[in-house]
């Protein structure tokens, strides 16, 4: 779809908001137009924390989440247990675990998931700088919590053999029936492993999630 | 839906994104982390593109249109017919309208159509400009190009009324059946009009449109 803006200021906005994910031209012109719409301070404002935001995050050199210093609050804080290292795909899944208040120790993000469909191979991955973070000494567990398909298996697959040779113990998330989730919705693979894993009852009272 | 954020910059663009009309929280939180894995400079440039199309653009003192500069490029056009004007509601109808290729005319953007129920009555659209303009006498035919919706017709016969006054010949776009839609499909009102209002079979190969 061809069009002519009166404005060049326009065009160049509806241009670079296109490029967003999901953000066809169509709803580029419709977002412009609001911001048009809005008080000047609004959108500077919304210009701005992009430049902000850009300019200022950076990854933290330990665990590869987004950080503003060196190192991130997570890494450096004194109450967090350093020897316990959940391995995540993303930025976003840190944000996710953080939420559940279940977890303590730090995190290792490894930037996507083994997948040759989309050739991203363990090289692309902060898997390298897993191992050496291991190697280095502290690390007492290692927590494989990536995505339940082929492709976080694959990977969590691979992290085990790299790691094989370490004293390093090794986990992973467990695989059951989702809180909330009816019994007849849930498919046959992980009702099997719920069965096989099972936990005494009594656990759970005791756990501080129930 | 409570997130922490192991960045403030990232906060605040996250909460500035999701400002935007139809993007929520967990959109923003996506957008935000696409804009963190590009490039910097692409994110410095979505930026800066905001701040300067809100900062540059302006509206057409004559017409309403946006324009970065006092008289938009149509309005101050030597080529286009300043006698003809269209009535829009929106700066997106004139573009929609500049796309037909098929108007030599200016335009007068009302900035929305008379709607009670949200609101809106006829001083807070540029309905008066609109007299005043056709009042200092150089108009001589007034396109009203509103929606076909109760709230158009409305403000059509609230502008014809203000206008009756006055000299200037005022017409509306043709009702009729859509190019491409089937008869089967279009809805009676539109049929009978478009039988009342039908038009000389030889005069479509002279228009230029077919």
């Amino acid at each position: 779809m061809e069009q002519e803006f009166s404005s060049i200021l326009l065009e160049t906005a509806v241009a670079e908001l296109s490029r967003l994910p999901g953000v066809g031209r169509k709803t580029a012109l419709r977002l412009a137009l609001h911001i048009l719409r809005q008080d000047e301070s609004a959108g500077v404002s919304l210009g701005e924390a992009i430049i902000n935001m850009r300019r200022g995050v950076k990854y933290c050199s330990v665990c590869h989440n987004i950080s503003e210093t060196e190192v991130c609050p997570i890494c450096s804080s004194e109450v967090r247990d350093k020897s316990t290292v959940c391995v995540v795909e993303s930025v976003k899944d840190v944000m996710i675990f953080e939420n559940t208040r279940q977890f303590n120790g730090v995190y290792h993000v490894l930037g996507g998931v083994i997948s040759p469909m989309d050739g991203i191979g363990p090289d692309q991955l902060e898997i390298n700088s897993l191992v050496e973070r291991v190697n280095a000494g502290d690390v007492k567990e290692v927590i494989l919590a990536l995505s339940a398909t082929m492709e976080g298996e694959t990977t969590n697959f691979y992290i085990f053999r790299k790691l094989g040779s370490t004293q390093v113990k090794i986990t992973q998330l467990a695989r059951g029936v989702s809180v909330g989730n009816e019994i007849e919705y849930t498919d046959e693979i992980t009702l099997g492993r719920s069965l096989l894993n099972r936990t005494l009852f009594s656990d759970s009272f005791n756990s501080g999630v129930l």
